[in-house]
């Protein structure tokens, strides 16, 4: 994994050929680090037997996320634009979650090398989540995830083939959206340096972009693509491949998907039409839909692009865009926040009990895509959502004590936790950035997201003493 | 019901002897109208075989609610000072549910019936809560209250007469307490109709007062007092009549007892200490340790009393009020709030899924307070929890469509649900009132307060078409 990194450390280096790489020494210093640490990892483990016990899985799960994010803050930290400690992790810890929030102002004058890390580092997240998803979570049986988990989850020798065609096709899908994405904004008009930029944080739902504007500095056609690619990047994976293996029509019979896209669908939508009936001001219904729906879906797939400051569209948009942070795609997406699926099993859980209010005998069974849903999952699925809801009054207050006013504490917690990206605001709203807060701020921030994007329980369960104890 | 209502409603005549109920005609004719429709029901009733089915249960015991606040309101709509149909019905709500949200300014100067009618309302509507948790919710299974049943929950015969005995003692218990707290306040230097009106609301966890300095109008002593009221109001009523009837120690053994009381020991003393640390100025820590306490157990208890603007006390001790609108007293008082044992059950999920994770063959037993705790009563506080939630969104969504500010918006939402009283911001914090909401957001926010009261999910389901069809 580390001697990959290093590899990918290396790519913001090609941008010496257009004179654009200020820090290619930084980068390769960086590299150079990263290289010698994965050597020096694979020397120590070769020909080490394996241990697969749910403990070592936690420690190895949160502590690869935990350094990976820390070398990928090198080229930051060790560049020559001055970036403090505090402010690199938290850039790359909000590049490697794929969250998007940014302490960095003047990005338009900013080492053009860096930026692309920048969108490296979440093209490389997102190709993490993946894979964990695949590889890690449902094993871990973490926040109902066992409910997505398929024979090929099981650790045997004999699933390990199709783990492995399996990791292939979510590889050839990842890769081909992103260059379809990239490929799309060149076409549409963008830079090849800004397609690049944005094809991969689109797919990765990461939401960098190159820009203080974000993608404000696009036009309504961009914006559009941008919505579809983002919207891409938030449903499952794993169904792309199964429909790529001959599984016609899994994708729009998935009961996540179909809510997910009914969201998307319905909300910008009524939205607009609020916006419209109250504008004292002539209102462009096209224009502003299209903007709604950017914005909407950027919130709601925790990409975190801004196309303006959503935030000043008034308080029902305000208070809209503060509970769509808390929703996120689809499982098995690069996007992060609670995720439909537990919305739909929460709802399964109150329909089955208003019955039962009425009906005490009345026998019942819960299935989710038509698979059986135990009370281990719907159990599962409680744990996640009060964790979910402890961390964030937790990191709430903290931001709390350290002064900061109400909002940007509770939204600053809540778009850390969904690793969504700006919070609300007039500090780390969608027109502000993360520079202002005090360091130990962003290294709270930090933490927060590395938790939300490791289902908060694999951190906290590493994080307990019980976890140490024997 | 009905008919007690209207005896209830001629109490405020009473201060006629003091010259003081320029209202008394209007309370006359409110409690001939009440007793009318009392003896109206008595007669269409009287000897009909009583349907106990869940359905028949849950029409009767929101309607009832529903009913007896329209009614209470009769008295505010009726008077000489032009209140509105939504004043009216909000402040009878408010007052019914023990709520503690006013439309009312000038208290000081307001006519004193119906200033006491306010609080009777709260002190009926307090005896109405207990009753309600011993004799239909865990009849109705709703919100984990199952959890409460013993065999005198159950509806037989042979029930009947423990049910009999333990009504008295709580009658008696709730009497005893309220004439303690009147008497106390008298002698700490309140005048009677003072001590009388917040003697009620302080069992009561209702939070009327009689000025709009609320509790400010009085001194730290009688602070404490009241802080020592609210929480006798909020523990599980019950537990004193066993208490009573020989059972030595149960109320100090109750899971619930123990944490709701150690929040309070905690709460209050580190917010003191962090406000005495960050103060730029001389900073009395007595004084301000009893108006934490005070301020803390009113929002926690969910009483609604402020003796100050304590939304004025910076960053961290805002976020702490909010969050703590959420928790509520203990199950079987006559607080709101989502309930302590609420959180409990959740954390036991919690701490269960993380030894699962680290042992996934490990057998586990749930118990609470000596009791087996089922997937049934767990399902039943998820649902609980997701219907919770779900309103919150629905009610601050609505309430910003009227272009109620995000803070004013989600704290009304919030503080209506859980029936605390104050919301937060300018507008409807502790030194505010709701008097400047537009009337569609008081019909909102009354509906809010009734829904909290009856646990939600009884209304909710009396509100779907599935309950209506067949």
């Amino acid at each position: 994994m580390f001697v990959l990194l290093s590899i990918f450390m290396t790519l913001p280096m090609l941008l010496m050929f257009r004179s654009e790489a200020p820090n290619a020494a930084t980068f390769l210093e960086s590299a150079a680090i990263v290289f010698s640490i994965g050597l020096l990892g694979i020397a120590l483990t070769y020909r080490k037997p394996r241990d697969l016990k749910p403990r070592f899985m936690f420690v190895l799960t949160v502590s690869s996320w935990f350094i990976v994010s820390l070398l990928a803050s090198l080229p930051f930290y060790l560049s020559n634009d001055g970036i403090s400690a505090a402010d690199a992790f938290f850039e790359g810890v909000s590049g490697i979650t794929t969250t998007g929030a940014t302490v960095f102002s003047g990005l338009d004058t900013m080492d053009r090398d860096l930026l692309l890390w920048r969108s490296i580092l979440q093209w490389i997240g997102g190709v993490g989540i993946i894979g964990m998803f695949v590889a890690v979570l449902p094993f871990l049986r973490v926040g109902g995830m066992r409910l997505f988990a398929t024979e090929s989850s099981e650790w045997t020798d004999k699933a390990l083939p199709r783990m492995k065609t399996l990791s292939r096709g979510l590889l050839f899908v990842y890769v081909t959206f992103s260059a379809t994405a990239v490929l799309v904004y060149w076409l549409s008009g963008m830079s090849l340096f800004n397609a690049f930029n944005h094809g991969l944080t689109s797919i990765a739902t990461g939401g960098f972009s190159t820009s203080d504007l974000s993608m404000g500095q696009f036009d309504d056609l961009i914006l559009l693509e941008a919505s579809f690619f983002m919207m891409l990047g938030s449903l499952p994976f794993f169904l792309f491949v199964r429909e790529l293996h001959g599984q016609r029509g899994v994708l729009f019979r998935d009961q996540q998907v179909r809510l997910f896209l009914t969201i998307l669908l319905i909300i910008p939508a009524l939205l607009t039409l609020y916006r419209w009936a109250v504008s004292p001001v002539p209102f462009d219904p096209v224009h502003n839909y299209i903007a709604t729906l950017f914005n909407v879906t950027s919130v709601v797939t925790t990409t975190g692009y801004a196309s303006e400051d959503y935030s000043a569209w008034g308080p029902l948009a305000f208070v809209v865009f503060f509970f769509l942070m808390f929703m996120g795609g689809c499982s098995g997406s690069t996007s992060g926040g609670m995720k439909v699926f537990r919305f739909q099993l929460s709802l399964m859980v109150l329909r089955e009990q208003m019955i039962r209010l009425l009906h005490p005998r009345a026998v019942l069974t819960r299935n989710y895509n038509g698979r059986a849903v135990g009370d281990d999952i719907i159990a599962s699925v409680i744990a996640y959502t009060f964790i979910f809801f402890l961390c964030l009054a937790l990191i709430t207050v903290a931001l709390a004590a350290m002064q900061l006013d109400f909002i940007t504490s509770l939204s600053g917690a809540l778009t850390a936790l969904t690793n969504v990206g700006p919070g609300l605001g007039p500090i780390i709203g969608p027109a502000g950035n993360f520079a202002p807060l005090p360091d130990p701020a962003k290294w709270v921030l930090a933490v927060g997201m590395l938790m939300g994007r490791l289902e908060i329980l694999s951190v906290v369960i590493v994080l307990s003493p019980a976890f140490w104890r024997s």
